[in-house]
């Protein structure tokens, strides 16, 4: 490759509008317009609801849903994915920068934003550095009870303004007894808006689409409708609070949101204040990539397009870095967002960037009507919303499944609600990995025999073969590594323990892809311990790779046998060493007698 | 198997010393005693010593060789392990004792008890509940450096006392920065003492011994007469102490150490104790866990005896608890006492069980001999004993070997002089787990084509073999679990989106031994996600007991393919169902037309 390529080459992979920029028209552009309009009616209610999830004013909501779409159009691989506040990492926001600072506090702000920048600075990092196998981490159960628990969670916090009362804490459990506690103080103009909201989402939902698609509507459109339908509920409730003067009797509105467009500044870079938020700014980027990677694949699937999972990373920081420093916080890649974004028709990320558009126009020229909207409205929204995060139907198919990815599920669960957010996903991760390294430190481990007639071996247990007891032939079906080095010590000791006539050993290694530094020790440790016992160690069928390994090290020198190519050659080159040596010991006794 | 017998058999598994007592005679008595003898006269100068280093009043040392080695005698599967003070448990609980309180404060003997008695407890349920294979978290190359490191630190830090200085520190560089500073303040007598003794105990195992060999004397004979010569240093020091009045002259001595056996006392039951020290409690016992089992294995391999794994963490832990009910600290199977146990010929673990009396004997009539002792004395006898586990050659292998291995090795040590030994251990663990991760969530995925003429199929990258352009097979060479469950995904859907005339594709999986819950989500995401682009999945060459796992799921139902029991079936038949199309649709064309 020519010098003079490689820049253009190198921008092409870290700015993928350079390629459906190349290609953008006329056509594209009308259509992205449209889809924007769509969007942007959905996005104005989920962005103040996520702020007020996270316990921030509500234009930081509509904040983080501007430049990060602008930079995700820019760096992102997914021409559908729309980044914004979403329901998990709001949650997580308000227990990180909670455990700093009380909500409505500048600290608090500063500490949500300070996620932002460090979410995104890792992010970038991540995949500048090719990282973005950290994810796989975060199993399929442990994230799939991790979304559980926080939809469960979120749904019980937002009870809370729907009923006009106070209630917090960093888990259900603190969380139930402060409602439990207060439920005596419940606002009754607030809860009817509070449940008629609620009702009325859930119809929408479980009816309106059946009604829709029987009078002959599209599926698309009617579940667009079916999207737009908390942007119907906070219009009509809002005009409800204004007719009725209901602020007056204690329903709890949004006021005053600032309007006009962010200022650019620099985030707080106390460096006290980030040691704080560390672990909760590790994991926040780790699950909104995960969420947000798997929408980008699936929706790319269907149109057969390319995602590359490591410049999404870069993509994803970008627009978190770019949320902070225009006073958001952390954003990701949204499952509901992008579906919208996706069944309206969006054709490039240029959609997404009209939608940033169409939010500044908002911020800028709507937010006095957004004065009397109740709270209680979007505490419903959020509930209708996170609701179908929850699902307990996966514990019983993963326990029919698998035990232990059931107990890294269900214990990322049960944390997460009676610990904290965390803590779950701490435990969960751990766990999974524990049972990970468990089930790989006891390999199956076969004695085998040689099938009469044949070059064939088999197990010992299962097959009618032919055995010398003077061979032991030991089949490993795994890699050798440090989770099963040991063990493999152990058997090996204890076979030979159990077969006193023994004389040889052989190790059948066609399963074994690798052998790493334990394991190579611990097969120096057999070596020279069967040596000890007088017992000669042979290695049959070793894959080429770790031949090439193996050679490496001192120990084919060290080996008292040898390495043959296949097991039956191992016996026969053994068997005649054996014979030879029945021969001389017989001449030597009878030249003796 | 009657009720009636199940309970000896309980017992003989937990009370190995019912089957080696049920054969024990006048003979093996007679030989187990002798052994007593040499071992003991070993074991008092070392057990000082290492009471020295972990900064314990010297009869501690002392109470920590009685009591632990009776109990390995009952518990323990091995018929020559010792168990005792070693080094590196010693340099461990200095460490953490030192973090609670200062050295000589009776807080600071209570939590070098409290974490003999954790550690031990720990140890027994870690056997009962059959969690050995938790001592595998530790990789070799990861014990190997944090052994070397130990080693260095350990040898650092007793300078000091050669010097007849005072210098500390949690790690290497603090220790030197003190050792610096205080040099100048260095007693000359003691020095004296120190260097001779050094220079005696270094031309002994390097001189002493060859010439020992060449004036005839047995390999064994000499060997023991090297480990007896510390005791030698010892009476010729503490001699020359008392006959020139060294002590006053500035050289520290050992002083008095209270005569009679160690009371049987209650460890401290403090919580907020326990709580402090439960990292080093946790780490302690699964150091001294790996020492000491691969001490055994190597020595019962000699003799083709059996060693427990399970059973000896619950005779390690005894041993643990009986150190700390009788005032000492943690213990463990130690490599060179045991070899000396087996070298001097102990048949049982009676010969241990007799050094304890001489231990204890010791204990009640020769402590005011040892009022003299120098401190310098004990101190060149640890770093002669502790120079033997560095191993810096190991780093050179290792990176030969692996580069993996050798990060994990390298952070271990680095971290471990750099900031303290908990910290190597916990990096060490956690990347040497992380690398392993990382190492299995890039399987090797190979395209595969027929080799013309057979049924056989091989990578297409390596071999002359054929494709259909609207079939891609894939074969994994790996088990499908978390860790590459993602992945894989990704790895279908950019070969998809790579080659846009495929309509199907074909896993081939006779590589792959466990689909895990978050590779099954990937499986059934990928199948989704390519019936969106209107291709079909098939799988073939699924082993049985996976085949079984995937019965327990949706997947098969929802697989929009079929599982072919070969590669070749798969090929034949998807090929003849293409044909069939084909055949329709030039049938429904000609008739149109």
């Amino acid at each position: 490759m020519s010098p003079g390529r490689r820049l253009p080459d190198l921008l092409r992979r870290y700015l993928p509008i350079l390629s459906w920029g190349a290609e953008y028209n006329r056509r594209t552009a009308i259509n992205d317009l449209v889809v924007a309009v769509i969007v942007t009616v959905m996005l104005i209610p989920q962005s103040l609801a996520y702020a007020m999830l996270a316990g921030l004013p509500p234009q930081v909501g509509l904040y983080a849903s501007m430049a990060p779409l602008l930079l995700y159009a820019i760096f992102g691989t997914s021409r559908t994915l729309a980044v914004g506040p979403v329901a998990v990492a709001s949650l997580m926001t308000a227990a990180a920068a909670g455990a700093i600072a009380a909500q409505g506090t500048p600290e608090y702000l500063g500490a949500a934003v300070a996620l932002a920048l460090i979410s995104g600075l890792l992010l970038i990092a991540m995949g500048v550095m090719r990282l973005g196998f950290l994810a796989n981490f975060l199993s399929h159960p442990v994230i799939s009870g991790f979304i559980t628990a926080s939809g469960i969670q979120i749904a019980a916090s937002q009870l809370a303004p729907v009923l006009g009362i106070a209630a917090g804490g960093h888990n259900l459990l603190d969380l139930l007894t402060d409602l439990w506690r207060n439920v005596g103080e419940t606002n009754l103009h607030t809860a009817a808006i509070g449940f008629a909201t609620l009702a009325f989402l859930f119809l929408v939902r479980s009816r309106l689409k059946p009604l829709l698609l029987a009078m002959g509507l599209g599926a698309r459109a009617a579940d667009t409708l079916v999207k737009v339908a908390p942007a119907m509920a906070i219009v009509a409730t809002t005009v409800a609070v204004w007719a009725f003067s209901l602020a007056d009797r204690g329903v709890e509105i949004v006021g005053v949101v600032p309007q006009g467009l962010p200022r650019i500044t620099l985030p707080p870079l106390d460096p006290a204040l980030w040691l704080s938020i560390l672990v909760p700014a590790l994991l926040i980027p780790i699950v909104g990539y995960v969420e947000s990677i798997s929408v980008a694949l699936t929706l790319a699937a269907k149109r057969r397009q390319r995602v590359d999972p490591d410049q999404e990373l870069i993509a994803l920081g970008a627009a978190n870095v770019g949320s902070a420093v225009s006073g958001g916080f952390p954003v990701t890649g949204g499952f509901s967002r992008s579906v919208v974004n996706f069944d309206a028709g969006a054709e490039t990320p240029a959609a997404g960037a009209f939608t940033a558009v169409g939010i500044a126009l908002a911020t800028l020229f709507l937010t006095p009507l957004l004065f009397y909207l109740p709270k209680a409205t979007l505490a419903a929204t959020i509930i209708v919303a996170v609701l179908t995060l929850v699902d307990l139907g996966a514990l019983k198919r993963t326990w029919i499944y698998s035990r232990a990815d059931f107990a890294a599920m269900a214990a990322t669960i049960l944390v997460t609600l009676a610990v904290g957010i965390e803590a779950g996903l701490i435990v969960g991760v751990s766990l999974s990995v524990f049972l990970h390294l468990y089930r790989t430190s006891k390999p199956h481990v076969a004695t085998v025999g040689q099938v009469p007639g044949t070059e064939h071996f088999r197990n010992v247990l299962r097959h009618e073969v032919v055995t010398d007891p003077q061979i032991l032939s030991m089949r490993v079906d795994e890699s050798l590594y440090f989770p099963n080095a040991r063990f493999l010590e152990d058997t090996i000791n204890q076979a030979v323990a159990d077969n006193p006539a023994v004389r040889h050993v052989i190790l059948v290694c066609p399963a074994v892809n690798s052998i790493d530094a334990s394991a190579l020790e611990s097969l120096e440790a057999i070596n020279s311990r069967l040596e000890d016992g007088g017992i000669t160690l042979h290695l049959s069928e070793v894959k080429g790779p770790v031949m090439d390994q193996l050679k490496r090290s001192h120990f084919l020198e060290e080996l008292t046998g040898q390495v043959h190519l296949t097991q039956y050659d191992a016996v026969a080159s053994i068997n005649s060493e054996l014979a030879q040596r029945t021969l001389e010991a017989q001449r030597s006794s009878s030249s003796l007698s």
